[in-house]
């Protein structure tokens, strides 16, 4: 599987149909703003200068809510997966 | 309910009507600037590198005034909501 | 009464004719640029990553000279307000 | 008399046949930048997270050299005057 | 061989067909994004104010995606290289 | 004389004749960017928010290169100076 | 000779046929982009606030590749130096 550096995730983009089995539903004027994925990979958090790592607010498995317009695509054994740092995910589910 | 993370807060909009009832105008020349709204869940306050967090000035419940042009936009079960960091909230009512 | 977050402060915009009395006049050139006020509410300081706040150097009833291009008009109960931070706030009369 | 907030100083802005007198001539080609002053009102200095304050190199009766679009023009009793903050400040004369 | 400094890391770019060896393979909308690539010579880590170095979470050998834009390429000894910084690799395969 | 605030330096600039004397030339493709001069008032360093002053690399006397980009020009008593900060000067020579 | 100030390198530029001898060749694509130099002269260091100075991961004689955009020109007793910061070079041949 990948495994993020730093404060990374790995999310996996939930369908439209999923979303509407979720409850969430972007409203009409909106509907290029947010999505939402569930995490697959965490990162191990960000290396402080110290050398100390901050924790993740994410696990594996949360549902969460991230801006559209964050991370980078990548397809890994036929999945589409997105590569976002914590600080683009606005909320969990 | 949605779990915002870090300093950000799940905001439900007041609607003009409800804006007329609570007192605040914006004046006219204004009207496409500041907004009211409800904190309806509030995250666990920003990370610091010391691993502590920094808590939030708002809680649940608080009716505030936010910039217009702050946030994303998410509609949850049925509801419109905004989702915003607390550096974005201008004042308390 | 709105409650000013963090360094912000709530000023209402003194009018001309009060800044005649209070002896200060802009330049003819620079008319755009600064305005008077008074403070009616101010912020509890910023908040510290170590929990502390830094207190204000204004309080209520301060009249203030502050930069025209900053904060945000509200209209609360008929009278019109400007939220600022404190850093726009150029000096006490 | 103005009270500048921080690291602000008030500066009534010197006029040409002043600045013959002390010696200091702007070349032709750069006749638009820097401008003197004499400092009238300094601030109290920054306030640091810490709570103390950093103190300011220039006092009141200072003459000095600072950048011509720095600042904020004030007219208080007559007199014009500019804000500007200690960085702007070049040098002492 | 190189030698880079810092937090830098030297990659030899994967080509295309050693991408489907490996099982990842970028969505067709977003085939200019993403990289793939080998580790092949890792800096000694960031210098800190302190003279300590922040270590790299990436060594000589990884698989990694980066994003496409960074780095500078080089060619040493008839191979394409690319030194980019850590923060900008993505994941570890 | 002048007196430069924080890690502010006043230059004399040092005219063609000078340069070659000193063994200088700017490459003809780059005639517009660095210049020299010669340090004759230096600041007393920049203040720390400790109080403390870190003191300037540079004295009165040294022969210097900076970006002719950089600095304030003013004349006085009849010379050109030009006000620079440290970090604008690259090298002495 | 040159003295850097601070983190800067005086670097001579290396030619062409140089650059042939010690095996890196820039490929036609990039060959705007990275060039190779050896440090001539190192500077002390960056000062930190602490008084105390970051040692550089370069010395007198490493021969580098460093961003062509990086620095500033200029030519001492005949030969052309280029005088960059130490951030500015990516790796050690």
């Amino acid at each position: 599987m990948l495994k993020p550096l730093g404060d990374r995730v790995v999310i996996r983009v939930l369908e439209k149909e999923e979303k509407t089995a979720s409850g969430i539903f972007l409203p009409d004027t909106a509907k290029e703003k947010p999505s939402q994925g569930e995490v697959v990979a965490a990162g191990p958090g960000k290396l402080q200068d110290d050398g100390k790592r901050t924790a993740l607010d994410v696990k594996v498995g949360d549902k969460i809510i991230f801006s559209k317009y964050a991370g980078t695509e990548v397809k890994f054994e036929g999945t589409d997966y997105l590569i976002v740092s914590e600080r683009d995910i606005l909320a969990i589910i």
